[in-house]
């Protein structure tokens, strides 16, 4: 845990340059536009410590697979988050001498991620050997409101010293990912144009052939006047650059201005991809770079205006939740529904990959209280359109006739990790997409997207679970065996009741969709069962699995048991650990993990937690209380659950420490990895835990209901919701909530279960419980 | 299954040359001698595809580990079997032409293995592009009574032209292993000689720092007569050789005799390893070529009359058994405890490491009925001098106190292996450890091995076992959770019933042992104790854990269950599979074989292998009955335990169809792996299944016991033990079942519940049943 980043309600601030603490910075002062993003490196090359990363959403390599012991069905390849050609390289040398932050003497040094308006900005004195001082300024953006575009606008300034300084511009395509297989790198160079003042290059990915052309132009002025300067250009293999010498004078501030485009076969023919790109150079440049950025600071308005959480009477606790929405917001803007939500958005290379079951479990739910329907329908999509793929990865476990497991990590709709009891078995997955398409039709009553494409996913999915149960001559029920649920510290367990509750919930929710639409629309209905051979006979097993599963219990203790035999192991509560042991993945062996009681994250209370309202709250209660005191919560995924299922049942102190965890999670470095890359995906857990912990946010039967309290630390806090064309904001304070409707469209709202109409343009309020 | 390999009694026979055979007979060729050994690589150059092997005993290297996904307690290295500086290399050049069989004409081609008196010999007629033809005749032996000395005659003869043919004879320390982790070579060179008809290299192991010499001297004939020829001497880094040329006339016959010595620093100082090394060079050309193979010749006489096993009435069993037993002979001798035997001997370098429970479960009984009673004694003294080790690796997982786990796989007593399921749940192997000193000591009743070394294995075991069980307060009983038994087909489960067993076996044996020794030994007792630390609560926690251990059962079927839950799985017989399921290990995903009934290896019944007089043949009889028909036998080490329990249930022509299966494994390539190196350690299961299937060998309470038949197929067989002294050959027909005693000892042995006595230099015999 660190606390070097400065408290501030908008802004994450470091004040005084800490090389260890670079390539944490570098995480956490990333900025992004959905398309592309980066880490916060400095544009001057630094020999310390760093780890470069630019990233184009969508764009990767599949990396051959690195096992030890190789498992039938395993993939060929994982899919690899690229590091992709660097666009933000400026080098000044001064008097012949290059300035590196780790050989220069920092005198002083602010960086800033300025999230209200989605600016990276970075002050700093330097001087070199000589004494010579120098005031660098630099701002920097990925414009999202022109999301092929990026700008820096580079300042410096000669304190005490008239100077040539030489500045050179480049565009690297020479690039490799850390975290790569077999060293290998993975761009290969198309073309290279390198002209004074627009150089660009064509880079493609190996094997997969993505074409990237990243391009710059520049103009660099003195005071507030455009200098005319003769570039230099250079050319090589991967690396295009121009270099301008200007002498620089005591007190004159010089300030580069690069224009950036990053334009990718995804969006554009591969042929003439270099002509794009200097085209939306030159629209970037015709633009300038205030007013880009002046554009690109009121989207972010928008986006707050739609997304932001303010809480007042703890500044911590402010930033935090404002730095998860906007890394949020900056990773996934739900445009384009070939695009998904990495672990670590645009701020690592870790876990490559992009799609995780975070993003139906814990993103979901974000995206559709915080942005157009389109959004989280786009994420949903992005499902549907792998369904092929996912009928084609059950194929190769040896399920046949449609039924679909979609993967534990994709880009692409193939599965591509490897470690057979992930892989294979947590197969919970499947589950989690299937509920995020009731969590979706549930939230936004678009019950078109069930027919279109929600139910053919539900369909392959429900044949999936129906093969992979079998029949117990022993127990006279369907069991499942050899599974991993959510809590991975538990491996190829047999009954798992999560997994066992979210198939039968699957089964149930896709016969009932069967029945309600082919009623409603017999039409749509008769088309998709014979496009997908649907008969009978399917439903009715999947009936008489409804009915006849198995699902571990203790009735002594009246709770779910989280697996067969889960009750054999010695029950020890962490507290009662000795603190050397924590945490568990650091400390102890896999199998002494394993065969322990320890949880890693929701199992038992993740069912609980989806399926909140087929459970009383004693139940609730008592597997909670069973449960929470033996989870080590070891993933970043485990405390929002937590948070808001201890707001249900009252343990509001509780509540409060899991949201603390889970909030600043990365700013604190909490985990000590944060270097690597934010936690991206379980900041959507911490929104959740917020509206649906705090704000006690649900919908049901098409209704909004809130239980809103306050944790006892804080004055007040608001959040902002849309729901079903409405947009609400819910001020609670000690004494009262009010929700204020800020959209043209009335709507109703259940509050501490009265309902409440809260009409367009006004607000309404009751006493806070 | 490939049908190559020419039946005959004493040879394995491959006549004509198949290219795409060759890695297979590489393998199935390949001689040694404890000290070293190496695959059938020709002497020439051979550009084709071949598998460069050479081994020297305990000579490893410890290779970084390549791992997917870390696991905590995962070892830092592989130790590998290396690939070993070469000795074998002569080169011919006629007229220019470098002979390689890939690319000359075979014309015949004949390789002999001859395992009556370890030699292998290989004559070819070979033709090059200008028709010219050359007579090929090389025989090659690794000396069992010089160990560091191996000798070629390598003789060839112009048939239809005379030519200046160079040759060149090299030692050749450049080479690599195939199965390197990250493409590295393993040796440097530390000097090299070469001199005039004297060459070698000394070599060392990166990290491990072994010190091998290599080193070769010379002679050329033409015909009888000793060829006077002034060698061109070559050398380069890790290369050495000699280089002749000689005038050879059409007709006549020319031989080269080379002489090779093998010394390393585990058995001489590491200086001077270069002089030691022409010191045995010396010896070796004094002797001669004749003498050394004579000698070799007369030593394996005397291994095949302890040894041997005749089979009459079908020559590709006779062929088989035997190829079983000379490999097991040239692989371990028993003359240095160090040693151990890897799972695939000197024949080549997969799964590295050198010594798994095959060990113990498997190749002692060969050793015990064999050799000299040092010989396995040497085997459990291994062990013994890696208790420390143990006692660190159980600590690695958290145990303390002196509780020792065993590696699955180690050269020097670490853990080398790193799947998790395996590495540290696969823990039954300490159960077989254990279970070999009783083995041994019930076979020799050398009950001082128990006091000398035994006690103290059985020690950090019992408390191992101790330590890992954990009391079920479901259960009322302990339980042992999180474990892979010896089917590797389920991995992490629950009350595994063998290991269970086996555990508790343990736990008394060791119970016993301390109140035998404590009684009849005290000071003995006392000493151990106090080293140990031994304190009388632990005797009763152990006591208490024989008793109230938890053993899955189906009192319904009257059968021990594999592990909890077993009988929830779908049962299906392997018969009513579709073959083209088979194998499973080739054709199903890793969850769906761990899912199903199907088991890869004798697991319940390996423990009724192994304690079948605690069993009633009903029950041997019902598990028998339940487990084969669902078992695959995809381990080499399967199909010998279904042998002797088939043939205790009287299932006769079963045992001899599973006998099949084990016997020709690698001379049929029944895996379609032998081209990897031969299934050694499964050979010595081969043996057993004959002694102790057919024979129905038993040791009960120190005597003797006998229960032969004679599968229908054959006409006659007789097998030789040692026993306790007295040297036994028990031949059986369809009649009468002799038994010779060539010992000066008396013996009494039980034969079909007759207890008869076998005197000195007597026979005796009795109708078979």
């Amino acid at each position: 845990m660190k606390e070097y980043i400065k408290h501030d309600e908008w802004s994450i601030i470091e004040e005084g340059f800490i090389p260890e603490y670079n390539k944490i910075s570098e995480s956490i002062f990333s900025i992004g536009n959905g398309r592309m993003g980066q880490r916060a490196n400095f544009e001057e090359n630094y020999s310390g410590e760093m780890l470069q990363g630019s990233y184009v959403a969508g764009v990767y390599y599949p990396d051959k697979t690195r096992v030890g012991w190789w498992k039938n069905g395993y993939p060929e390849y994982f899919a690899k988050v690229l590091n992709a050609p660097s666009w933000i390289g400026i080098d000044l040398k001064v008097a012949g001498n290059t300035l590196d932050f780790a050989k220069w003497k920092v005198l002083d040094f602010r960086r800033e991620l300025n999230m209200r308006e989605g600016y990276l900005h970075r002050e700093a004195t330097v001087e070199d050997d000589k004494g010579r001082q120098l005031k660098i300024d630099s701002k920097r953006v990925c414009s999202l409101t022109d999301p092929e575009i990026g700008v820096i606008r580079y300042t410096f300034t000669p304190i005490n010293f008239s100077e040539k300084v030489d500045i050179t511009l480049s565009v690297d395509a020479d690039v490799m990912n850390e975290d790569s297989n077999y060293d290998e790198k993975f761009w290969d160079e198309v073309t290279r144009k390198s002209e004074k003042s627009t150089a660009y290059i064509v880079a493609k990915t190996k094997k997969t052939d993505f074409h990237v052309a990243t391009g710059m132009k520049f103009q660099v002025t003195e005071g507030s006047k455009v200098m005319d300067l003769e570039p230099e250009t250079h050319s090589q293999e991967k690396l295009v650059s121009n270099s301008v010498k200007v002498f620089a004078r005591e007190g004159v501030e010089y300030s580069v201005y690069k224009y950036a485009a990053v334009v990718s076969s995804e969006y554009h023919g591969k042929k003439g991809l270099g002509e794009k790109c200097t085209e939306v150079l030159e629209r970037a440049l015709r633009t300038g770079f205030d007013i880009l950025v002046e554009n690109h600071k009121n989207a972010w308005a928008n986006k707050w205006e739609e997304s932001d959480i303010v809480i007042e009477g703890d500044v911590a606790a402010q930033q935090g939740i404002r730095f998860n929405i906007f890394q949020l917001n900056q990773t996934y803007t739900g445009q384009d529904e070939r695009l998904n939500i990495g672990p670590k958005g645009f701020t690592g290379e870790k876990y490559g990959g992009s799609t995780y079951w975070d993003t139906e479990a814990y993103c979901i739910p974000f995206y559709l209280s915080t942005a157009e329907e389109k959004v989280s329908r786009n994420l949903l999509k992005y499902r549907y359109k792998h369904l092929e793929r996912a009928i084609e990865n059950a194929g190769k476990l040896g399920f046949t006739d449609g039924a679909a497991l979609y993967p534990m990590v994709t880009m692409n709709g193939e599965e591509c990790h490897n470690e057979w009891e992930i892989t294979f078995e947590e197969i919970h997955r499947n589950g989690a997409i299937a509920f995020a398409i009731y969590d979706y039709t549930n939230y936004t009553g678009d019950e078109e997207y069930l027919k279109e494409y929600g139910l053919e996913v539900l369909i392959g999915i429900s044949r999936f679970w129906s093969q992979r149960v079998n029949w117990s001559n022993s127990k006279n029920l369907y069991v499942m065996l050899g599974v991993t649920g959510p809590n991975e510290y538990e491996n190829n367990v047999n009954n798992n009741w999560y997994t066992n509750t979210i198939a039968v919930w699957t089964l149930k929710y896709t016969l009932e969709n069967i029945a309600k639409i082919s009623k409603d629309d017999p039409t749509v209905w008769n088309e998709l069962s014979s496009k997908l051979s649907y008969n009978k006979q399917e439903g009715e097993k999947w009936s008489d699995i409804t009915e006849k599963m198995y699902f571990p219990e203790d009735s002594e203790r009246g709770i779910f048991l989280q697996q067969d035999g889960f009750l054999d192991k010695e029950i020890i509560k962490v507290q009662d650990l000795e603190p050397s042991n924590l945490p568990l993945n650091q400390n102890w062996s896999w199998d002494r993990i394993l065969r322990s009681c320890f949880i890693k994250q929701a199992d038992v209370l993740q069912g609980i937690y989806f399926l909140d309202d087929h459970f009383d709250i004693d139940t609730i209660k008592r597997n909670y209380d069973f449960y929470e005191p033996l989870t080590v919560h070891e993933s970043s995924l485990s405390p929002c659950v937590h948070v808001i299922l201890a707001s249900k049942l009252g343990y509001r102190e509780q509540a409060y420490q899991f949201y603390l965890r889970t909030a600043r999670l990365d700013l604190d470095d909490y985990n000590n990895d944060t270097e690597d890359g934010c936690h991206t995906t379980s900041m959507a857990g911490t929104w959740m835990s917020f509206t649906k912990g705090f704000g006690g946010m649900r919908v049901k039967e098409g209704k909004l209901h809130l239980n809103p309290y306050i944790p006892e630390q804080w004055s007040r806090y608001d959040f902002s919701i849309r729901f079903r064309g409405s947009i609400l904001h819910v001020a609670v304070d000690k004494n009262e909530v009010v929700i204020r409707n800020t959209s043209d469209k009335d709507v109703e709202v259940t509050i501490y279960n009265n309902v409440v109409m809260i009409e367009s343009e006004k607000s309404n309020s009751v006493s806070t419980q």
